[in-house]
């Protein structure tokens, strides 16, 4: 091994020290970069790309369903934030004032919005004037920025990151409900049909609902080497809260109605959870649906013989062209005064789904060599329809890779109705599925208690708190909370969580 | 004329109040609405639509030139921002600082990006290394946020508005500059075949040239009704300036040689330019291309009928269909409860390119009336190969309505070497074309001059500056400058501007 591959390879091991290795593999596969203020980082194109990939299908989708694309100001006023008490409760510690213009004070300090519900239902409860101009359904694509002073994590938790955010307004509850489940599949959809990483769609308890909302749903992904739930993306029920709160109303039936709100959104989070998912001791393992670049190819045995050479790559040329015309993204990495082990790593560390090693002997013989990032297979194909081989051999890995990692997390959920088992299964970076009575006071009690301290008192282990409230839940009746005397509603998961 | 019409129509003529019509135009086309923060503006569906339209025209044009798309943080540290000293110079006064969070005070006070130069620039000196690493062409799509204290505009100027900004780094100054005129040339794509507004691409003055580059190319439009000439996009040439104060340098052939370097934006401008253009009268007049809806459909002369009209809404149905075939945006307005009148008035201020009004006899004969919205014409035409002739009448349209806005403005376009003339011209709302020194001074004193004041010595008139130094020029040999003595190195382009 050379000096740059030193240099950039990984250095350390998932399983072994998971925080330094999530902080190079982001790093050494080239999708952030640090920046000089802290929590805030730099997406590289390389990891950008998978953003605009989520982009593109979601807009789809909500397109379809007849919601528009807007943009609204990211400042916002004190008078208008503090207008909803509980959501102002929410955000304030984490405002981002500006104070000062030039060398100006400013008369009155706007803050940047840590998300748009004060700033856009000003203009709602002006819009809206009969049952007719209803539903709106507005999005925005936009950064918002929450001044986080502890665990920023690269993606996980930034002080500033890109996010979309929908905003809607129905003349019914029934609506209202059915697109805020309608949205958080498409979260789902996200997840696992793109990035193949499997989340558990739920709702969040009393204690962990969204500022000003009825209620939360979310989809809960989770981190077996940390043993941490990861809260994915979020749909929120605002029910009247808001509307009554900024006045918006309808004429409906000769009568003033206030309309039901939903808010929902969906971070470049995404991208650190698919990182810890699906990276390993190698670095980066690209889920092949979002990855800028699906099939490299590697040219190998180049010798000093032109001819040779030249016929190597006409072979090579035709392999490229018939991907791209599978719609495949494909790279040719023709590099003459690199050499192929040197190439390998540094797609290897990007996690670039499938590399073609191509030689002088594949050429005679009509072959190439295929080799899958996610298993670290290699095994010989035929060059005829490549193409099509490829673009199933594609689905495949994805498919291969949600079906590890949901294994992978089925085998870290633990069922009991033990507080002991509990315990133990926290230590052993599990999520609990127990029966529970969904109150926000035993909600507390369950952190406080799984929370570990050490002899002077100070935290050594988080504590559990409930992830969510699964919307697949067991059956309960006459059946104890696993931590009170009440009677258990309804299946919680619970875990340490980012 | 019903209420709700007064209400939305426009009430005052294009070329009698021009400010004031264009206050109502976005307003009432619902392009824009405004916020309670000064210079911060909504864009709504309507209008945020042209802008998507722009992204993916330009996006595809640089993907296919290698730029790659990025995202960096949108908070700068005073230290960074102040190191290139001319750049600082510039936007100071605009800058916008972050100084407390929550209710805390933050230690070292951060701004909010004015332009990204100082926050990329010292990632581009940690990853440049070789010069096989060259070019680096990055993009983003982003917001920016420049504190304006005056002539605060919905579109034209604005403290917060959305841009693109390309930044890239090459070995050669051969290189560095095709690029800057390939970025002018895509610019110019944009305002010419999708808004269909003429602009005269040209390079600005030494004033006027970004602070920190070695030259600034410029596409510049002009607004009849006003006067006055309006930057459209800007494509700086930035040579060493950047390099030389972030030390970005690469080796090659065994020296360390710094690179040359471009910056180029486009913002939502654009649209604010493409309204003052084509709106009239009746409200906005859409460009075809970038329109949400290309062709409204109304129905008419519905009677109490049901028979009747489920004939007449099958045949619309038809028709809808194939337009949406060729790739129409249609939009079949089928409201029962809203007269035909109170719809035309409604699509009319919103400008949609064309419309279709087609009741019973239209249905009897094999016919539709087409209504263009830009010339307010109506006539008949077959049904037969709607689809196709519409595809036809929009693009004529579009050429119709370039045509138009290049004749008006080369109208107003003054070639003379008389300071008397130049006056006189500036006073008829005109620009200028005269022979010019390039000096930094005349250039000056041209606006001075140029100023009109009144009694009291306030400014009644603002003065003409250089708008720009037109790329196609008139050759001088031994001629004198329009103001001063010395000898006239080229054109210049003078006027009002924004």
């Amino acid at each position: 091994m050379n000096t740059d591959e030193q240099r950039f390879g990984m250095s350390v091991k998932k399983e072994e020290n998971f925080p330094e290795w999530y902080q190079q593999v982001v790093i050494k596969a080239e999708l952030v970069d640090y920046y000089d203020i802290k929590g805030c980082y730099i997406m590289r194109p390389n990891g950008y790309y998978i953003w605009k990939v989520i982009k593109e299908f979601f807009t789809k989708e909500i397109d379809a369903r007849g919601v528009e694309e807007c943009y609204f100001p990211m400042l916002v006023t004190k008078s208008s934030i503090e207008k909803e008490k509980k959501h102002i409760e929410n955000f304030a510690p984490e405002l981002a004032w500006i104070t000062k213009c030039g060398d100006e004070d400013i008369a009155e300090p706007v803050a940047i919005r840590p998300t748009s519900e004060t700033i856009m239902y000003p203009s709602y409860s002006k819009w809206l004037k009969s049952h007719r101009d209803l539903p709106l359904r507005l999005n925005q694509w936009c950064n918002v920025l929450r001044w986080e002073v502890k665990n920023t994590l690269p993606f996980i938790r930034g002080r500033e990151f890109l996010w979309q955010e929908g905003h809607s307004a129905f003349l019914t509850k029934e609506e209202a409900v059915e697109e805020v489940f309608d949205i958080l599949n498409l979260y789902k959809k996200i997840y696992e049909e793109w990035l193949a990483v499997p989340v558990i769609p739920g709702i969040k308890s009393e204690n962990e609902k969204f500022g000003g909302a009825e209620f939360t749903t979310t989809i809960e992904a989770f981190i077996p080497q940390s043993g941490r739930g990861v809260q994915a993306a979020t749909s929120h029920f605002l029910g009247q809260n808001f509307s009554k709160m900024f006045d918006i109303k309808v004429n409906d039936q000769n009568t003033d109605e206030y309309v039901f709100q939903n808010s929902w959104g969906i971070t470049t989070r995404t991208i650190g959870v698919m990182v810890m998912v699906h990276g390993d001791d190698k670095g980066m393992v690209m889920p092949p649906r979002v990855s800028q670049i699906q099939v490299v190819i590697v040219p190998c045995g180049i010798k000093n013989n032109e001819e040779a050479n030249k016929k190597l790559f006409e072979y090579i040329d035709g392999i490229e062209q018939e991907l791209k015309k599978n719609n495949i993204r494909v790279y040719f990495d023709s590099k003459l005064n690199v050499q192929p082990g040197y190439k390998f790593n540094h797609w290897e560390i990007r996690g670039v789904p499938i590399r073609l090693e191509i030689g002088p002997k594949d050429l005679k013989n009509g072959n190439v060599m295929l080799y899958t990032r996610f298993n670290q297979n290699k095994r010989s194909e035929k060059r005829e329809n490549i193409g099509e081989l490829l673009s199933k051999e594609l689905d495949i890995i994805h498919q291969s890779m949600f079906e590890i990692a949901k294994k992978e997390r089925d085998s870290k959920i633990v069922r009991t109705n033990s507080w002991e088992e509990f315990m133990t299964a926290i230590e052993d970076k599990k999520m609990l599925l127990v029966p529970w009575c969904q109150d926000p006071d035993c909600d507390d009690d369950i952190r406080k208690s799984s929370t570990i301290h050490d002899e002077n008192g100070e935290v050594v282990s988080m504590g559990a708190k409930s992830l969510c409230i699964p919307l697949e839940n067991k059956k309960y009746s006459g059946e104890k909370c696993i931590k009170c005397d009440k009677e258990a509603k309804s299946d919680g998961l619970f875990g340490r969580s980012y």
